[in-house]
């Protein structure tokens, strides 16, 4: 997607070798409450990728800016969301860079084109 | 962007430390023969994050599957396009898990939700 109220996102964690399976096949069957939550925050165009212990997250923020945080926090909030993440958590490693109070790093984006 | 005739490509691969602003500075100011051929290409909605002496690339190939191939090899034969890639080369470091004749690393994609 692009054009205006668009921001991209790229992030990036570490994730435990051993549960690369069970964390692709929980990503295969997610909850329908989850994606339900994530459609309702304005997120749309949402991948996540894995490379030899890490992820990188993709996705479009579609919303106005100003709205963007508290949308996260709602998304925190939403039904079973607290459980997906103790779930999703346990097998995943949290960059050191990463800002107080988030558990994805965020990336800097050096390019891009429409 | 969603729906047929998209493929979807997460890439990683190191970068100097010590390129990082002059890596930022070409992309910010890439040539218009390389903007071309990359839109000619059918690649679109394409960015690049950095984190840490790394980057992660992404785009979308919008076009017939059974054409990637060939369309990545005009890219590659596109005006400029050498150069252009001597110029970054010199600056990334790439993965020694990539695939033999290529330069990025292609991840896999583990989650997407439109």
């Amino acid at each position: 997607m692009s054009g205006a109220r668009v921001q991209r996102h790229g992030m990036r964690l570490g994730l435990r070798p051993e549960c690369l399976a069970e964390y692709r096949r929980q990503h295969q069957r997610i909850w329908p409450e989850i994606q339900a939550a994530i459609a309702a925050a304005g997120i749309r165009n949402y991948s996540i990728y894995h490379h030899h212990g890490e992820l990188f997250g993709y996705y479009e923020y579609v919303g106005p800016p100003e709205q963007y945080a508290e949308r996260l926090q709602a998304l925190a909030a939403a039904p079973r969301m607290r459980e997906w993440w103790d779930l999703m958590e346990t097998m995943q490693i949290p960059h050191p860079s990463r800002a107080p109070g988030t558990w994805w790093a965020e990336m800097e984006e050096v390019f891009h084109q429409d």
